[in-house]
């Protein structure tokens, strides 16, 4: 494999070195932060804060970075010194991962001298905007298939290898339940999970004789295709193979339809299935779903157990950017902040606090100065993650810890955000000394 | 850095696995091949095939891999031993990259034993998929600018940082100017870009000051952000420096503009420098741009020289994801298709032929059987490419031919393909015993 290009854009490497000849190397807060929502985005699910902790923590230039660098015959010899040299050695305050946040609250704070605040930039939103992007588009269809299961099917669809890890991760933290991302699964301790490709059938002259090729090998996981050619005779041929397996002792795990109307062909093919007493085989789809048609399968009774989704969650479809951005906030004490038209920033370091009904159902969020007094029944948002350049156990960014928050998270969340449609807006309130600071 | 994780589907193997119990690996034909267009896209530039082609030359299973898939607790000893051992033995023949390529027509065909041919699937959709779309993207964005340059700045918002690589590449290839990508710059030679974010001018309490510190710094590459607070002043203090540098024998390179009426504001700023006489002092602006704002700004005679392109370029924002398939055409022989509903394929080996007008325009393509005789008076897009399992020289997919190639026949497309609102489309014909076969 050839070595992992570094991945920062070039004006940090010239501001770096503008900073560091200046000795203009003071103490810094940078936030990250989304502005604003898609058009059909209401929440966000926080993702790819475990991975940033894991890249601040080891960030830092190779020899092989630095000669890059130096290839582009515009740095000082000694700065590139400085800059191999270099680790990070501040603080992280950032929200948990799998938690639910709104625009304008910092997902993540940086405090660190400004050099090393301002060479993160790229990689952390990068990083931030990609994992939060698939989490929150997986939360949407979680939430729009109710009980029923989803299944990450998308490794080929993705941007790239990382997005496909990231969307394998991203999806199980948001209640998917399972990928067939063969390396994620390995690498993460979730299900792998598929069925079988149309090639598989269409290698065979004839769709029985696949279909019991199939089965033989895996005998009590076997998921049959059954559109190559025509669902009703593949739903015949799967029941014969079902059958078959049963006489000798094996299940047949389920049918897969991945074209043609879902809903009348998920129908149809439950009616043979359970004709033939085989309650127990359970129908996948799959085939350009995304949360809108899996909501509207449902409300018309398909009979459907798993829906299998690539392309609309892989790229999310619908958003596939969010207006991230990682500012300057505070420098050497002095909070700063950027007016540019429609792109105005909120100053200092902050602290996000969440408030709740009785019932335990989020009613609002407040963003504060983060050296500011508690909001009174309210909990903090932003916790330190890391210090000193260190990891720390402020916040639990494990991948089961994570899940478990976004459900819980999910299920608080007041009804109208949950819509696939944004009817309103949560509330969310500038509160204290930072309230009359960005009002000015 | 963690060992990167196999990007492969488990059905693969799973199939994999059933072929080899069945000693079913007969010769096979797969074919990559888009399925129609997104609604704002007329056509393909092929991208990834040099990445596709590296794939495949180093296509294996590495110890780690086996490690993860045995972990799955699903595969027989013997066949990961196998699957341990395998290499791809194969023949690939595939468009040149560079060359712009239409709905249903093959960019890359992969002739191997059906275990080979399928293991490949998920990673050469996703390379392909990943790099074609963004070509074809940047390619709009070239064509909308005219003469004017542009700047790739979507490092930091890819899906990822492979995709971020794939961007600087294949915006390179589409005609951009450079990257603000520093490992993908170094890694592919090409120009590194660069100008200064906000939190360089906001850590100072005074934009002239900030200004200055840089300009000192690099003051013959120097391009001044002057949208922090006021453009006008920031004009004004841009040209300041500008009078500065060039009493030490230096001059400003340029200025940009981030947010704001980016036609009026690079007016004001063109019209400032002039009276200044820093007609040299070049303008760029950035901040949401895409092909259809390049075209009205330059519509409406702003005196732009460089548009920097972040999202919309970065994620294909119209268009993230193309539907490509990777599909079985031929197994021992015989041509297979797929008939479900809506996604039906051409059977065979195939050739794409390329007729041309007298004036070098393109009139039409034509598909055929790969073993047809010639289609008289025109040019054969498919070549091999590599050679049981050997790169071969039948096409040239380096970035220097690639962007040449892209440049002249995008020159070459029939002006209707070349609107961003799509008109028409271009005629592709399928001839020969191939049309028998499809129409039956």
């Amino acid at each position: 494999m050839p070595i992992e290009p570094v991945l920062i854009d070039l004006y940090e490497l010239t501001m770096a070195q503008a900073y560091w000849r200046a000795r203009h190397d003071g103490p810094a807060t940078f936030s990250l932060f989304a502005r604003g929502y898609p058009a059909s985005r209401s929440y966000y699910v926080a993702g790819g804060i475990d991975a940033s902790l894991s890249f601040i923590e080891h960030f830092g230039f190779s020899d092989s970075d630095i000669s890059s660098i130096h290839g582009l015959d515009r740095f000082d010899e000694e700065f590139l010194h400085f800059l191999r040299g270099l680790k990070f050695t501040g603080t992280v305050r950032s929200v948990s991962e799998g938690t639910v946040v709104f625009a304008d609250e910092p997902l993540l704070e940086i405090d660190a001298p400004i050099i090393e605040g301002q060479l993160l930039e790229t990689a952390l939103l990068n990083i931030v905007t990609t994992h939060t992007n698939l989490a929150s588009k997986a939360a949407r269809m979680v939430h729009a298939a109710g009980d029923k299961s989803i299944i990450d099917f998308s490794a080929r669809r993705t941007h790239g290898a990382d997005a496909a890890f990231a969307a394998a991760r991203q999806s199980w933290l948001a209640g998917f339940a399972g990928t067939s991302h063969v390396g994620a699964a390995a690498a993460l301790g979730i299900p792998a999970v598929g069925t079988m490709a149309h090639s598989f059938i269409q290698s065979y002259e004839d769709e029985l004789e696949a279909f019991r090729a199939y089965a033989t090998e895996f005998p009590n996981s076997t998921v049959l295709l059954v559109d190559t050619w025509d669902v009703e005779s593949g739903v015949r041929n799967a029941i014969t193979v079902a059958r078959e397996l049963s006489t000798q002792g094996h299940r047949l795990g389920g049918i897969r339809i991945d074209s043609g109307d879902l809903g009348e062909l998920s129908k149809m093919a439950r009616r043979m299935l359970d004709e033939a007493g085989l309650e127990h085989v359970t129908i996948t789809v799959s085939g350009g779903l995304d949360e809108f048609r899996i909501r509207d399968l449902l409300a018309n009774d398909a009979p459907i157990d798993s829906f299998g989704v690539g392309s609309a969650f892989g790229v999310a479809d619908d958003a596939p950017h969010i207006d991230t951005a990682y500012k300057l906030v505070e420098y050497d004490g002095r909070p700063v902040r950027k007016e540019s038209p429609g792109k105005q920033t909120l100053p200092g370091r902050k602290q996000v606090w969440r408030m709740s009904r009785q019932d335990g159902t989020f009613e609002a969020d407040a963003i504060t100065y983060a050296d500011e007094a508690a909001v009174s029944d309210a909990a903090p948002l932003l916790r330190v993650s890391m210090a000193r350049g260190i990891r720390v156990d402020g916040s639990d960014n494990s991948l089961r810890s994570a899940r478990d928050r976004c459900r819980d998270q999910i299920a608080r969340l007041p009804r109208a955000l949950l819509q696939l449609e944004p009817v309103e807006r949560y509330d969310v309130r500038i509160l204290g000394a930072l309230a009359t600071d960005s009002s000015r």
